[in-house]
């Protein structure tokens, strides 16, 4: 499941998740950035599992022109808290909910980073989210193309307000 | 508690909190912040108390140049919700833990956004790594100012290693 | 889903949900004020989605004849809150529960609000005892016609008693 | 701790709490209405060791010109529930937290109410919100006297906008 | 659903619950009595639905020849505290699990009892168990019928332990 | 930590705790017998330290005449579920707090037992209730002893309602 | 279900659960130690059913050639705990999910254990690392079977790898 | 903090914890080692703050003579289970409680890893117990020394037993 979707365009937020069982949960991070044409790499590198490959994956990121990370996991969920302390990049974390206590051990093993390397954590299975949220980190840039992306997150947010409105009328 | 620090040039980073008895948790966003030399304002801006001003301050973020907000809130938490229902900028939200519950109510409150509205979710307590999140955004920007600051987040990354290595020599 | 329903009555309650997906568990507090012939309306008005139609709705209800808002919301449940902030009217807060955490985080988001902005918070799913209490409230005044509904309120107790009698006798 | 206060006024709230080890909590409650020129009386009614009594304060609160009634317990706090059973004024619960469990056991005793008996359920610890609620609850009604407190309370909610200001200016 | 069971003899357990939805978690515990040939009777008596038969039932039991309660209840589960306040009887309390929350707030409401009213509690759903508490007490009397009883339940263990080598044989 | 209490008639209630470090919490136990004349020993017996002496302890219980077990302990607390398990008498649980969890381990530790083998549990701490629980189980017997002791908590009830009368006058 | 499988070899990991209901779950302790070809016997040994052959199992495990136990239990989970106090066997503890509580009373259970008495707990329903924990304890001696077996875990975790990058390919 | 203790020999036991601020908590673990002469090393090793050394530190453990690890840490806690993932030896973690939510966080994050990497979870601050789980797995070894080392340790259980006893006498 190692795929560059979203454009021809070399990626710039690199979606991974621990184990492609996790992928059901993932799908909806790429589809919000398709959504906005951002050019994304989607791949499965397990902390626990590859860990070597996994730190690599982390170290590299920048140097590959990502410029967003986000990670999946469930249970003891390690890949997000490891993938941001070794990059410089914003880490946008996804709780999975797994079999039992519903997503919280994810959410506290996600959220609860020591001081000095934080992870930006959303809801439990909110992946829909973190790739909305990593639409408006690539968007909170100083020059043209950040710009343009924040005309199409603000027309977004006045799209949910249309399709609200609409239920609402 | 309306203030610019960091420097003297325009605050690309806006530090809010719902109470003024937010400030000695929220003061590590400040922290961070100065730290890395990046310009932020701090202020008091209430979800419950001055929903207008509240939902203003959010609407021209963006407009005034600021890149990233920080919100902190405790107990039933609105104010990183709401402030990202109004703006098109990353918005980091701070857990503040109140007398009862230890933090989680607010976590929860924060952090279970739905669909449509992300919010960047630190740790209860967190706003140091609330903070470093913020400049990890700014350094994710495509031009020679985010290159750089991404070359001091490297640098901070090693300064922490050194530090675990000292204690643990 | 905009409505006005109960009798042809102007609405003295106001049923609001953040999504027409909340309309199955909300449905109940509206059954429960029309077997009270409490005339009311029922309306889509999403905090995240349309944060100023929200905050409008609030500020006008009280002009408009409502006297009591009902309101419920799942996850980080902002709408409740965000109503009471800005009437003076009691908002009665209605915990939906989401796919994970069985409500939890509804109702901590609703019921654990700050000093000054206070939620009336019902049960986990509580819709129908979220549109008795507002019969209650409604029945609290001080004229005839709130005497004449809590002879009502008295005598649908009644009913309960003598359900449960049937079953135990 | 029988005493009615506010004013020489007829009592409209009664405050109720299972122990005078409640008091500390439960005083919020008394200001805030004392604040509001809202006549009210304080008892210590005990759902478990004067439930007689208890369920005779309930019953004839209405008749004695109580419209709503506040009522604070710990623990496995049954008092606002009970209460609710046998009046049809609307019952404000106050979760009073306990040494253990942080009030966690305090909210669930009181907020999870079978359908057809609510309680309109407040924070943890929360009395002084159960006082502004009784306020809006007074406010609700169709005379004149509740047109006032209905002002009254738009502007208390000013006072709290203003000092929100002073705090961030 | 009142009915006297067990045998012809007089009850001398009351098995309650607060609606007879509560039934199939609390048939469990009429069969372990019948297993011992405890008579006993059921009834639907309910602490939010008829407070004052609830009450009298409490009141009455020990006097009619009652020596155990067995009261169920689910979320805001009040029905064993409130027995126990009115009887000098041994109440114990089953939590029913509802919908949400998995039959925590149950089990928080029934033994989270004030000093002066003990609940004897058992396992969230656990009516059987509650079942063999009462024979257990009725077993602990100085008496020859209780001593019998006693090597009855001595007996009962030993057949719980062959099932259990059985199956590990 | 071995001693016979409450009057020099043979001891017919066992407190036991896992550690001497829970007598604070478990003395109030044996102050409820001793107020109700109920003679009583008190002993360390440890599940996981003395198993053999423990599972002696339960199995030669009613035959040295004890005819109720007060077991308290804390964490994976053992003591109480062992005891129910190699005793027919009724075992009545105490979970004690410890630095962590604030008791909630030591609840689900002792109240989730299986089915065939009950514990009576009393709320996190609550030895006093215990004790007061161990006195209507002697009182629940058919002999005369029994009518007595039942005699006296009805009187005992009605010193608690003497007493919150007096602080509610 | 007694039954030694693996090899017929001697048994060297005893695994043990509370009922044969909790054998579905239990089964994958047995499927990985087979995979690593370490011989092993399974067993229904109960707390609180059969508690003086359990005990009885426990001191003697490590007379018959056992080197490590693997207990599995659920609710009120005392079987590791209990084997843990009279074996010097490292104890492998696995907390069964039953149906209500998701495996969290389970865990805490389990995993709460006082001072002095050790119990190795794995995930919620983590029977097969519970068997990989039990080799790789194996796999900690100084002999050369040990290390051998360290090869193999090395191997295995090497495959583990290589099935995630294939996944990630 | 980087010592080895025990003895001058070898270190066959490696004690590591993500900060110094956690050694209050671990210390208890190197004095359980103390006690049973096993030879250990201890280390500050950040999963978060050292990645690569962190990794590095497991990769060489076993070469180095190690034959345990115990890692203690809080908050997301992903030493142990990053430890447990490029090493073959057996992984005892320890939760750390912090500030806030009182070790559950350290709980969930450590023991609930994901299937093929186990890590052998104590008590949240449960460090002695995981010094003296490390001497069970030494002492489960098939070679005279793990019979010597079996052997003190059912003496040791003889001492908790003694001493249990004595309070009780």
């Amino acid at each position: 499941m190692s795929e560059a979707t979203g454009s021809s365009a070399r990626p710039v937020v690199g979606i991974v998740m621990g184990s492609d069982s996790d992928w059901p949960t993932m799908e909806a991070a790429a589809d919000a950035l398709a959504e906005h044409d951002v050019p994304h790499e989607v791949d499965v590198v397990s902390a626990h599992r590859t860990p070597a490959e996994m730190l690599e994956y982390g170290r590299t990121a920048a140097d590959r022109g990502l410029r967003v990370l986000i990670a999946g996991a469930g249970g003891a969920a390690h890949l997000p808290g490891m993938l941001a302390s070794v990059t410089p990049l914003p880490v946008v974390g996804v709780p999975v909910p797994l079999a039992h206590l519903d997503g919280m051990d994810s959410l506290l093993s996600i959220v609860q980073m020591p001081s000095g390397v934080p992870v930006a954590t959303v809801s439990i299975g909110g992946a829909r989210n973190a790739g909305l949220l990593a639409v408006r980190i690539l968007a909170a840039g100083a020059d043209d193309d950040a710009a343009r992306l924040r005309e199409r997150i603000v027309a977004f947010q006045e799209g949910l307000a249309e399709t609200a409105r609409a239920k609402g009328a």
